[in-house]
């Protein structure tokens, strides 16, 4: 008979419960793995249950509350006091994830949230035991699986934002509330929390541009179509000029793009690296089951040996401008040198065209440019001039190009 | 300054140079992850070095020699002198797998081998750990990079297999001997090792029904395309009546299929289970720094914590008639009644018919069939009979179909 390893459950929502289930199902299979038999002992929900009994009655905490506090509070605690946890709570890690890891080393204890960002795409745990021995140049990753839906509904049936949008929600892809997917916030926390893992440097949630799919169109969509394109919200952690940058906008993706074929609520991040060429990862998003598999398999890992956070070993800058290919959609009037003197000005910043399509629309056109790479700021630049040119008819948009293509 | 950890190395050829050189460069970046800085202590090669010495001087080695012995007999002699030891040598896994993990055991030694499967593509590491508490149902797997190259390029470009197979060799992705690579036997044995952890059973490759891409023609993917589907080479792991099945065989996967739009020398592998619907991991096939890189994290890996591989816990069955979807390819004798006699062949059977293509040649005409899922024998049992049809003008051609859409 095995012995009992006690797991205290903070929290008893969607992933809680999923949890607790997932856990009895597979208490079995877990003894020739790990030698001891897990089971929950004790919770913790808003309405019942004590901390601090919870607390005592366990060997480790998996913390499921999610929000900054008390789950903060009950975390630290819950290290200080010798227990191992596992939590899948993105805001917390990406807001206070050095204070958190560094008590962690302190009390010698290990902190596991491969839940945290793709569910159970197993990224946390492959930037930090497989690639240790990488150095990583890039991380690209479709973080987000409600926006990844709304997205693929819109390129696939030609919906609208908003009708793509109601249709998530009434599947239960998107919240009644839906801001932090669609704003892109929900992403940001995750990629700051990769590049911390991939590049050892502190970074913060509020380092993280963000930009989201709530003004992106049908007719955007269209012209993707046509260029051979597909349209993800894409984070973005990659090493620039002795830096790093961390972001996450709305992105065009090349056919043969690994992340280009993801469709539907997935996840799925790229990991570049000079030696291994790059690694994708791919699976369903956040959900019930998906993220407490993820959390199981951190108590499992947890069961076995002691792994830590290191210590952050750089002190890279976040840089914010940074060069980017972009799509550059213009509503123009019908007549001569409109894409002359829109190419002028593009050219004064150093941009150049890949690819060109125009249409006509009674007496007005659309002209729809692709852009070779260059610095953000060039590129806005040359856009706010084209902004007042006469023959323009409506803002120009522009949506950011991921400008490769791999065979 | 931190203590050293001494690696010695068995082999210098590809990947045995490939690892040094890693090693060299990312000793510094490995030190905050361990407290330790790996060096390589010695290295034997076919020409030079002793193994006794290799041995005496290690903390842990790393076997690259590949082949049975004398690298077996090595790996035995480091576990037993209790040395953690890293390998990617396949064959070696596959043949000998229960009796190398035996020994890890009984002296308390670390056994990884993250490179012998899918070169940097993390698969070995998410089946152990990260799924450790996921019941999988199914692997499939392209695990043979040569083989995906060739595919690759005769749907492409409409090469032919000999043409296909010269330029692979030509670009080194094929070896001047490619006979392990085309006849599945290299897939087979990294099935092997797969089915082995995925499903906690033993499994030697010779349980392993292995089928090649010789036979395949441009003709093939001609049709493939017209029905939508691509063509790979599949590894399959599955629990099928309270066994297993493993096999590695040409199949046709509809676009939406995770591995469909796996391309080139890469390699790619889908974990299916309830709890977590799949998730897939793709990656460059096995090249020296990718094999490498995947080396050089389990050397990071067993440089901090034990990790075993536990014991069999289930006595499975190997099953090997189980159901599959066709493709079916006939010449026939461009006349009334063709179709009408092959469809109630298959109907005695049990075959239900997904889809036809039908094409006159002259006298003669192409007849192509998808079948819904059926026993392989009662589906070879009517391509028998249908073969003996006065009408057939050559042997019917059968190609598997892996029968499922994502979306």
């Amino acid at each position: 008979m095995a012995a009992t390893f006690r797991v205290g459950l903070l929290g008893h929502g969607t992933v809680g419960a999923a949890f607790a289930e997932l856990l009895g199902d597979r208490a079995d299979a877990i003894v020739p793995i790990t030698g001891l038999r897990p089971e929950i002992s004790g919770v913790l929900t808003r309405s019942r249950g004590s901390f601090e009994e919870v607390l005592e009655g366990a060997d480790l905490i998996v913390e499921l509350i999610g929000g900054i506090e008390p789950a903060r509070e009950y975390v630290l605690r819950a290290m200080r006091a010798g227990r191992h946890v596992v939590s899948a709570n993105k805001q917390l890690l990406a807001a206070h994830g050095e204070e958190l890891w560094a008590c962690a080393r302190e009390h010698g204890v290990q902190l596991r949230f491969e839940g945290a960002v793709a569910g159970v795409v197993p990224v946390i745990r492959v930037l930090q035991e497989s690639l240790a021995a990488a150095r990583v140049e890039r991380i690209h990753g479709i973080v987000n699986g409600t926006t990844n839906y709304i997205l693929s509904e819109m390129a696939a049936r030609g919906l609208t934002y908003e009708d793509a949008l109601g249709q998530a929600q009434a599947l239960g892809y998107a919240e009644s509330d839906p801001t932090d997917d669609v704003t892109g916030k929900d992403a940001a926390a995750k990629m700051a929390i990769l590049a911390r893992l991939a590049f050892s440097t502190p970074v913060h949630l509020d380092q993280v541009v963000y930009e989201g799919i709530e003004h992106l169109t049908a007719e955007d969509m269209e012209y993707a179509k046509e260029l051979g394109l597909g349209l993800k919200l894409i984070g973005t952690a990659e090493r620039v000029d002795g830096g790093i940058s961390v972001r996450v906008h709305p992105a065009f993706l090349y056919a043969g793009h690994p992340l280009a074929s993801v469709h539907g609520p997935f996840n799925a991040v790229t990991v570049e690296s000079d030696a291994i060429t790059e690694v994708t990862l791919s699976g369903p998003g956040a959900g019930g089951p998906q993220t407490a598999t993820a959390v199981l398999g951190d108590v499992v890992s947890a069961m076995i040996p002691p792994a830590s956070t290191p210590e952050t070993t750089e002190a890279l800058p976040v840089v914010n401008d940074i060069e980017s290919a972009f799509y550059l959609h213009m509503e123009v009037a019908d007549r001569p040198g409109v894409l002359a003197q829109v190419a002028e000005l593009l050219g004064m910043q150093g941009a150049s065209i890949r690819s060109v399509v125009q249409k006509g629309l009674g007496e007005n056109a659309r002209l729809v440019l692709i852009l070779h790479p260059l610095l953000e700021s060039r590129f806005y630049a040359a856009v706010r001039l084209i902004g007042q040119l006469d023959f323009i008819r409506s803002a120009p948009r522009a949506i950011r190009v991921i400008d490769e293509e791999f065979t």
